[in-house]
């Protein structure tokens, strides 16, 4: 059973998963060429081979399908290996100067179409949008858990952004706790709220759109832009230019226009930075539910908040002085990087 | 010129620093072999090649060297590839949302032998024990520099864990605010001292000496532990069993006790993970000067800190996960490691 412990000294959380491995040996550094190539014969993920995987929790099938047989075009299944296990209490306890939280949470897959070798970057609109719309639905029934406080949906690209299966999929990891990174937004759109009645991501929007250095992309309900402080060279958050604090709330529409910015980002990335491996992170306010000083629903929940997603390729290493001070270092300014992205061909990225 | 800014909705800093790499296409996955193998024929560190780095600051010489020529053990030199400038004046500028200070800063690369081959973890005690006297030395040079509020030091070793270049090597980077990581460590210290008038890490280590779960080592003057939460796979701090704000204010014969007990944690992680890349990073206290809201000089020295070393293999991967949560996924509990360390031999893990 894993743990989730807090560190009293820097106020950190960390998900302690025994099971995963047990001798140090198997610690040691992994071979590069461990991941990602293996072939679709091999793959759990593939159309017909439904039994090497747990028993799907949501299902999306495909459209006009002929014949009989399995038929799916998204496909949500537990992580055989999970870092944290629906079973179970949630246990808080303490022990003098440590905190730990039983490991209870979820942790999912969501299987981007029967396609072994079909990227993110390749899908058609409406195959991508039916994406979202699983990450939607998933979102939508795990609040109904009032055991878990938040739902990350992530997807890693590549075994350098830590991928371990190549067939594309998403992964959805929810967590008895509000994750720190998700905090520090949740208390700055908070704050800035309290004292200006506006919503930091809106202001920051239209800051941007108004200097015109650092946007990327936009639509008509979308924006995509590198932040000022990118962590990373070409990290890039695409924003509903119209607020919304939870993308649980975004209709059909909403998410096909939201495929079709992604998707172009996607494309461009790939031409820019010759097809790089990836991280993407939804970011959308915590599941509203009772807690301590909230006691009922509708102030659980977080209005001031702005959903977005975020994009960091992986191309630099994090290294001692990024460990030590928190601080990353990018050797690309954002306003060099929103330049570069909005001068690329996203039909050069498309791959067929 | 580079600079570091300010997130307004993560409150995290970078490090933009523009002069590193200029096309995208500098930006694509670094083969993971460029990196380590040159050989002592192109280095730059070795004995005769000082001209090939830029003027040394600080040079520990050889004792008993016979004969003529160039003769040092330990050597500080500038990076010539620094990201933060020493030159020039720390300017504090605001942009609407955004903050950012200019770059001004050192980077300096501490050469810890004249052999290209001697890892630290081979290093005669004597010899990484000059390592370290360097590092205070180096210290408390730049606290006289006011514009400067934290000298970090650190090092990589191995490719993955960062390192460019494979001559043993640390490295300092002094930078004008406190980082994060640092920064919350100091405000935990003094919390905990405002309330108990005690130390927070002593606390922790008599707590740790007690439960006796998670203590690798143990000498007269240093205890090596496994953090309860810790974040990685073996993540260990050396910490002084004597409470001490600051590693510039070690003896000689403390930091040959460092040295000691580093080198035995060094050889006991060689055995146990296949010579694993790692970072090392020394966390002490800021430089003690006048800031706003405390303007005079005894009233900034952070007594209620105490100094450490922290060492993290780098034998896990961090993803999407990681990314967007602020979590790290930790397969080796904490205590695991520390019977592995405890149980394990240094001398296998001696070199020669």
């Amino acid at each position: 059973m894993s743990e989730l412990r807090h560190c009293p000294i820097k106020h950190r959380w960390t998900i302690i998963a025994p099971e995963r491995k047990h001798r140090p040996q198997q610690f040691i550094v992994p071979d590069d060429s461990r991941v990602a190539e293996e072939s679709a014969a091999g793959c759990p993920f593939e159309l017909g081979s439904e039994d090497r995987t747990l028993r799907e929790i949501f299902v999306i099938p495909r459209a006009n399908k002929a014949g009989s047989g399995p038929n799916w075009q998204v496909r949500v299944v537990p992580n055989r290996f999970p870092v944290l296990r629906v079973e179970g209490e949630v246990k808080r306890e303490g022990d003098l100067l440590h905190d730990m939280v039983s490991g209870v949470g979820a942790h999912e897959l969501i299987i981007e179409s029967p396609d072994h070798d079909r990227e993110m970057a390749d899908l058609e609109l409406t195959e991508l949008a039916l994406v979202l719309v699983a990450w939607r639905e998933r979102l939508v029934d795990l609040r109904r858990d009032f055991r878990l406080r938040y739902v990350l949906i992530f997807k890693n690209r590549g075994a350098e952004a830590g991928a371990s299966l190549s067939h594309p999929h998403c992964q959805l990891i929810a967590t008895p706790i509000i994750p720190t990174v998700v905090a520090q937004e949740l208390r700055s759109a908070r704050d800035h709220f309290s004292r200006k009645e506006r919503c930091i991501f809106c202001d920051l929007i239209r800051q941007e759109q108004r200097l015109d250095e650092r946007v990327a992309l936009e639509s008509d309900r979308y924006v995509a832009l590198q932040p000022f402080a990118a962590a990373l060279p070409f990290e890039t958050w695409i924003l509903p230019t119209k607020h919304s604090h939870d993308l649980a709330y975004a209709t059909d529409d909403d998410l096909l226009g939201l495929a079709s910015m992604l998707r172009d980002l996607l494309r461009r990335l790939r031409v820019l930075l010759n097809d790089p491996p990836y991280n993407l992170v939804l970011h959308t306010s915590p599941s509203p539910h009772p807690r301590p000083g909230q006691p009922d629903y509708w102030s659980t929940i977080e209005h001031d908040f702005h959903w977005h997603i975020e994009l960091v390729p992986r191309v630099t290493r994090s290294a001692g002085f990024e460990w030590g001070s928190g601080y990353t270092i990018n050797p690309t300014p954002p306003e060099e990087a929103a330049r570069f992205l909005k001068e690329a061909d996203p039909e050069r990225g498309a791959k067929g």
